[in-house]
């Protein structure tokens, strides 16, 4: 039972990365048509979109039948719960990236980032190609020291999202109101981009060192007891543990969402600190 | 054991229906602030959003919980899953209501929308009052034809989105860029806001009928099945099948996320037909 449970989370975990490949793509081909007014390659991510939904819906059911065949407890079960909120966050970051490819399709042959925020805007696409890059590296190694980075990537696009806004409100700004409807769009979609990122970066984290943060940095609410049984009811069995994983024993990583390659001994990180109301999506 | 399930599911779907009543009031009183520049109401919706967050994780912990101490099978594994994918959706509506009080916090003791556009912004939110209310009451009668409504409201919200921009692009607009750009985010913050009520809306359809479409009203891909087992392990166990809800049975409904007061001989309901790339917030 084992080996099969391992061979069918394993094929979770192949899922994942696929999938987050398939949005590296998506969104590097998207940031490139935004940029250079291509067409072509505009079209391409808008009709390849399908791919990922399809394969999101695939790894939901895989997890649902995993779930009613293999019953896992403790690390294992928050790992299937854990590879179902992580699909539907990449199905999310492709429909960001096809979003601004649809930007870039609209606009064209003309383009639609006025020349002054170009190079912002590429800035902006890099480091959300190196989210999704660093995302599927993470999916594969559990590094965490990638998850930090994902979430440095994040700070920057938070950064050059504000920088867009100065640009927009400063007085100086003279684009018409097509061109800051899409610099406002466009802008929202990459921060969006990156805050799905930095979701599935604390996600894999939680799973490697028990610890997670939600997105102002407190700690987990304690977890919820279930409800006591109404009158009458037979007595309630022995409680089931849910654990978080063990570092100690390992338990539950080796049969996780790919391989582990972050030593062992490492202790748990602090969550960071994160401001309240962040990703707003407005300047303060 | 039974009786534990169902008293445990019950709380789930009393959790789920609290957390749409919060959105609800948060929405409600997040329009009111932007419509009116009320800053203490907008304060208000700020400040109440981490109760929501808090619901969010008590629920998920509790599902976690429930497929670990009962381990349902069939229908009632899809309404536990079913019920974390919800929380998630409930908590991003809650977020958006959030960032609607934001633009209007931001603006005081000015008003974020201009006067031209206000009646739209009324509309809007008007229906997005109606779909956090439609999804309370969806959620505990699981009566579809609340669902479609849900759907009315949403088409309603993507139209007046359309006229948005219609009127920021048809060369008569005036507006500052700080202007253009409040009403391009909450436009599509409104616009999101229905979306996601129409996912919620399509889920309860799916756990009551057995069918689902996704946005783009295409049936669901056949459900995977897990890999083979590598070599040398032991032989699969017999299936367990995943059922979908049997609607001449009710098999799993009367446990159920709320109680079910649909008609049980309602048929099987057709998706939606719906224009592919909706949502992308961009007019075509």
């Amino acid at each position: 039972m084992r080996e099969i449970f391992e061979a069918e989370l394993k094929q979770v975990g192949d899922d994942l990365a696929e999938m987050s490949r398939l949005v590296e793509s998506a969104v590097n081909r998207a940031g490139q048509a935004l940029l250079t007014a291509d067409l072509q390659l505009a079209q391409s991510v808008i009709g390849d979109d399908h791919t990922i939904d399809a394969l999101e819906r695939e790894l939901d059911e895989r997890c649902v039948l995993l779930l009613a065949q293999q019953q896992p407890v403790a690390t294992d079960l928050r790992v299937v719960v854990s590879a179902l909120r992580m699909s539907a966050t990449l199905e999310r970051m492709g429909d960001l990236a096809r979003h601004i490819a649809q930007v870039a399709r609209g606009r064209y042959p003309g383009r639609a980032i006025e020349p002054s925020l170009h190079r912002t805007f590429e800035q902006m696409h890099d480091a959300a190609v190196r989210v999704a890059r660093r995302t599927t590296t993470l999916l594969t190694t559990r590094d965490l020291t990638v998850a930090a980075n994902i979430e440095r990537d994040d700070d920057l696009l938070d950064k050059l999202h504000q920088d867009t806004f100065s640009a927009l409100l400063d007085g100086t700004w003279t684009g018409t109101p097509q061109e800051t409807v899409d610099v406002t769009l466009v802008g929202r979609y990459y921060e969006r981009f990156g805050d799905h990122g930095v979701s599935i970066a604390k996600r894999v984290t939680y799973l490697v060192t028990g610890e997670f943060a939600d997105d102002r940095g407190a700690p987990r609410a304690p977890r919820a007891r279930p409800p006591d049984p109404p009158p009458g009811a037979p007595a309630r069995p022995a409680q089931t543990t849910v654990a978080r994983p063990d570092l100690r024993t390992g338990h539950g990583r080796a049969g996780g969402v790919g391989p582990v390659s972050g030593p062992g001994s490492r202790p748990p990180r602090r969550p960071r600190q994160r401001p309240r109301g962040r990703g707003s999506g407005r300047p303060s």
